[in-house]
């Protein structure tokens, strides 16, 4: 392998000739042989940081601290990386050491080698165009890193909220469908009144609903950046206009409203967002979950089971068992839920363990979340194409049970009271027998009362029947 | 023990004579005697639980349902209990089956045991005012517990934020006392770059702030009620005038701007709300742990630590090492940040498992939440009174480390190039020499020039020193 | 009220004059305001502590270190506690920052207070027994604390043991009385092939008895105690005789077969064995909930649930549905599963923010563990008695699903093939029509073939049966 | 491309022409793409799904069920994959619905086709050999997925403990070198008494040798396997002598000591040894942190620090800080153990949602344990070979803090008592001066005796100086 030197703190190192990256990333390599996945596969990541030094190589240059040569290298080098190019140069493994430090030089690196490849000279030619004192100029690790995490969480989350929603009206739509199907809703499992399929499948769709407000929220509180901090926050070695100037820039190249932190020295060590972030997630997880669950639930049989609505097969169920069935894509979606879950504690303790000015554990509080984000989004595109679209309702077997059910005794709790309800109900239960008949029976109320009362549309919105 | 007989769905009990409660609590103290911690240490629970058996008869009363004197009696008794008497009456466990139906019962128990009184009636005569079909009109468990859970949660986290603000101001005053106190910053615990005291204790004021804001906003979830959901959410039994009317009342009784969610099925249902407000408490308590920690590390000493600031001495630290005193405030904040922590896990399990049209788990989300909440309270207050407030600083120590640090050559790095300065920074590091002498030495700037770059202003706050 | 002044090395300060505890105690109270709960809370923790003091005076009685006189007092004031008295002078919050130092001072205070006045002395005459002198002797907070914790954890988990245990034999006199009973099977909510309920109800059972293994295995952790540590487990200020006789007198007392750690220095900052510990805890948790959440999912209904089987009726399930029953004890149980897995989270975040030579949030260790082991045994007990010695199963509708059922065909896997069995379950399940008269309509095998191998003991256990 | 045509429950597809896989992965990969991560990266998951088919082709063979050319050709295939062939070819996502079926089912096509080949058809002619009815004869998903997952995990835990193994020995090592170190150890981050540094580090081997035992005995569970239980453990369609064969050929082709579970219902439906098993990884993953938290403490500095120890400088600590290196090392691990604790979030939320007779959820379980033994087993590589073994001590400037410490007088306690000594200290704290000359001044030891006394071996060691 043809190879090139390079010079760092710690000496002499040969790298591969045509790679773009240098000698920080290789002893980056060394250090950190953890999960064998590089920072190459989160391309909202790889596109936030050469969006970040492309803002600041224009800031510099108006400045007046960066020559237009050398700008304009590192501005096109970032074009391109930022257009889909070169994301393969991105090898650090994606949990780190040093608080993304290697993930910083990586970026550096690279960008100074496609830049002094567009100025003509060769890869590692760094007199003409260094990676710390260029390509970082007026930066550090610890304003570059969190800001490139943010803009890369923002865009993931934004891809989230699109899957939700269309989750979201996937189950809308069926709340529609399944409108005028009347069924026994059930409080811990047990009997309890009536409800259509369509409030129960409308129960979802509120909550992604809610879930998207809460996640839209947090996501926000991504758009506030630390550029300019540098080491601590005390901006030392930035110029003093810099820190507005690379806010705007950064704005005119992403479209997104950024902000500075007002108080850079508490952004730069605080991970607050992040935790905020991940507990929301940690809520979408859950609900979906929930959602997931109930779906299994009322699709549970095809004989021994509920039985109240079908979703559609997607695979054979069994290697062993004919003609089984199962809820595998519900199944999955609550699988991304939990480990979402397990990435939220990971976030929580790294970010509990921040020291002083700095939080060292960011690399892990990045891995937990894009997993996270991007997972979800997958989760909820199965969900909303591969299962909830074609569910289907056995509308005939939910009324027969809403006839048969000893629940409807709690619709005449104000016509004939609780005690005398109660005794109604116990008979049902003893006998096998049916309310209609009891209450009949017990000459509490007559048929037409009956009827009055346990009609569809008095059982299952609040109405208050004058008999 | 004089005894009075009761009777439910299970058959006859004899209950204690001089017991507001009755046969639902007694078979309650029975099932579940779990942690011997009954629901009447929460007092903001017991108070939302009178005030929403209040409006609902004061609402009953309006809608013509409930005749004067038995609404006039149970106002009565819930104002008796809304100004603290009677507490010890709310005997269940707060870890409890029946997702909160035995909390439920107690209440409106005791509450028509008392009304019973003032109506001149012996305890246990129900014919004459009942539990159920009188105090608990036009409700359901499945809407009078979520909403005590909400206003009880409101009222506690306003007092945590209460804390939360004194504790800030604590912080900020120390970042005043401090402001001119030069020190080292830190990153990853390597000497960095300096800041000021101030600075730092700035953070941490900073930090609780953001904080407040975020708790503020989950705080407002809980003002959105599903009174009038009653059994899952379809209003069955409930007057359709009685949803906004008892909205207004508890609103009125309150002092808060409740309001009636939109969808009262998934409402009833839905533990989003406090998912997410745990899931800021556990946030809360990642700052509030980190800040603990930093004060722990800051202080450590006295001779072998990193000396730089000093704790007020609380107790004597050990059984057998004379005159050693620890940093007990900030340990104690740090455990109830963990317990804080563990219980926001509590909390995600049990509203997972919430299944179809309720979630039964809600009695635990309740006790990890209030747990949270109290604790989190309790240990702001301390942190503030017995450590915050009397902390001092080691200036002379403190500013003698800024002038002895290598880190000072950072802030050559624009003068000198990040090359030339890793240089002096590696010599420094092998002679144990000092920065100034070296850059001196090696002719790099004039003492003039480092004067200009190395005094405290220009390295705290980003300037750009023209030599 | 009547005081006595006391004093220590931040001064002065009154303590009420019949308080067996002092100054140290005291400062305690004012700095933890935390929880509202004292250790006097956990009977076990202040008879571990008693025994320690004890075999610590007997030990250095023998070793020469402390007078007869003050050694009898010590031993007696310590007998007297272990018999249960004198628990309520321990008043300090159970999480408390000092790394349990202000539990060690208490336990030291009252003893010395209560042998003073056995030896005829007023409280705080500390000139002639001085609670660190004398009942501290040879020992520090460091190994007392830790060791009082196993102990108490050690006692605790056998009792939970003995929980364990009779639900175990109430889930297998259940399996017997089931062992005839034929249902479907099912994976995934779907279902699948036949079983008995008997096999059904033995799982849970075998369950429970691999936990009590694994439960024992981890107590056995809390054997291995650090008496004689003293500091940081160098062992200063203590003889080098008293660790070896210590551990034989605290051994003979409590009848447990104590081991000194081989590493004192490292058993002294080690929290290994309490995440161990609560690990198995939480494993515990995890199954005692799946089996709870079987339960209610087995026994729902009543009409529209799956409706196998019958859970006792405990109490009115609802306050609005007349006649409504719920598994409410299984939903504690569950709930106590999620609490405990919380606990589990507190302890391992309270281990892992141990540093250097000693982990100073034990005290959140043991609020955790303590809760966790007392919940768990208290929701076992209620699980045994006030709900699994009750269930009952409906037989006849549970055979009438297996012969209904579609997942008979697996069973004829062997003798017509996977492709044929699945074109058979189509068929079924298409037309609602039942095996037995596909596979004879289709000619695939005779009624006697079919008789055979669809019997019930073919069914439910590995047979293979010739045609 | 060029296709072939499969059929399934659901129907005709085209799968690609070269694919060893077949229908049932095809819809696998259209019903999961969530991760982008297949089961082929996890090398042990594949060899031991080959060795379970292997076994089982055997096993019926030997009982007649499967005729030689068939078992030949399987076994064969297996051979193949055992060896490291066709892994690419395992393409199902490693989260997955199905509880473990699609990964069963790719296994059996991948086999089914490769035996296909080396028999002479072409891939596809299932008539010759097919998946379901050969490959997977006598098994379902329900035993060979959970095998296979006990088999990987515990030959990567096999990996685990050996890289344990060399970082325990890179400690123990260190603990010799500095066995003569003299310094201060610390409590609650408070200058305690003295120590050697051999000591300190002595205690980081001896955590793990402790961690290693935990870890070996909960390996062990993953021996008992369940092949022969196939659908839910009654063991329909597997042949009656099958079960000990299957164990005895799977035992001789791997070389482990497995044994069947002697309770296949129970072992089905039951992940309490994988629950176990991540719990103890976290009580690894919470000990490897808390030792990466101390070195980074002990390093912290050079010259703002603690500064006992100097980690080996690894790579340039900042893009901004010239000559400034960081513990990137220990950082790194640390996130690691974040990861295995959050994992071991997800296994047991994944755990406790298992309903009835099977746990849908072992997917995301296996995909956490994997992770979590691999990366740790990287995490100890790289901190002993990058880290431990270059660890450097700081010997004069520890030995000085020792003779300047306060701590020293804890040692007089049994010759001057706990009031003296606290006296002592509160002067030498107060006017910074030493132990020594303030016990002489007060003539309270002379010198001898002080020297007898405060010599290391006495400090280090329990030793009872008689002066």
């Amino acid at each position: 392998m043809t190879t090139r030197s390079e010079h760092d703190l710690l000496g002499d190192r040969d790298v591969p000739a045509d790679a773009y990256w240098g000698v920080h990333t290789l002893r980056a390599i060394e250090n950190f042989p953890i999960t064998g996945q590089t920072i190459a596969g989160y391309a909202n990541l790889i596109a936030a940081l050469a969006a970040i030094k492309q803002a600041a190589a224009l800031s510099n240059r108006e400045l007046g601290l960066l020559d237009a040569p050398r700008a304009d290298a590192i501005v096109a080098a970032c074009e391109e990386i930022r257009a889909g190019k070169l994301h393969e140069q991105f090898v650090v493994d994606v949990i780190q050491g040093g608080a993304g430090t290697s993930t910083n030089m990586n970026a550096n690196e690279v960008i100074a080698n496609r830049a002094l490849e567009l100025m003509g000279h060769a890869k590692g030619e760094y007199r003409h165009l260094h990676p710390n004192e260029h390509v970082n100029l007026c930066q550090s690790t610890n304003d570059v890193y969190p800001t490139s995490l943010r803009l890369a969480t923002y865009w993931g989350v934004q891809q989230l909220l699109a899957a939700m929603a269309e989750l979201r009206e996937s189950f809308a739509a069926k709340a529609e469908e399944f409108g005028d199907v009347l069924k026994m809703g059930r409080t811990q499992l047990q009997d309890a009144v009536p409800m259509t399929l369509g409030q129960e499948f409308q129960t979802y769709a509120v909550m992604l609903g809610e879930d998207e407000q809460r996640l839209q929220e947090a996501s926000r509180l991504m758009l506030e950046i630390n550029l300019g901090a540098t080491a601590i926050g005390t901006g030392i070695c930035a110029h003093p206009e810099y820190v507005p100037l690379v806010c705007r820039q950064l704005s005119a190249l992403t479209g997104l409203e950024l902000i500075t932190s007002p108080n850079l020295i508490e952004a730069t060590q605080d991970c607050g967002a992040f935790v905020q972030l991940s507990g929301v997630l940690k809520r979408v997880a859950v609900k979906l979950s929930k959602t997931c669950n109930d779906l299994r639930l009322l699709s549970s049989g095809p004989r021994a089971g509920l039985g109240e609505i079908n979703l559609p097969a997607r695979q054979a169920g069994s290697s062993i068992m004919p003609g089984k069935v199962n809820p595998v894509i519900p199944e999955v979606v609550t699988q991304v839920a939990y480990e979402v879950i397990g990435n939220d504690l990971t976030v929580t303790m790294a970010a509990e363990a921040g020291q002083l000015q700095l939080n060292a554990f960011e690399p892990v509080i990045a891995y937990s979340l894009f997993r996270s984000v991007n997972h979800l989004t997958q989760a909820c595109r199965t969900l909303s194409d591969n299962c909830v679209k074609g569910i289907t309702a056995n509308r005939d077997f939910l009324r027969s049970q809403v006839e048969n059910s000893i629940g409807l005794v709690t619709a005449l709790n104000p016509y004939i009271g609780y005690a005398a309800a109660t005794e109604v109900a116990a008979e049902a239960h003893a006998s096998g027998g049916g309310v209609y008949d009891i209450v009949l029976k017990r000459g509490l109320m007559s048929r037409d009362q009956l009827d009055a009362v346990l009609n569809p549309a008095a059982l299952t919105q609040p109405r208050w029947v004058t008999l």
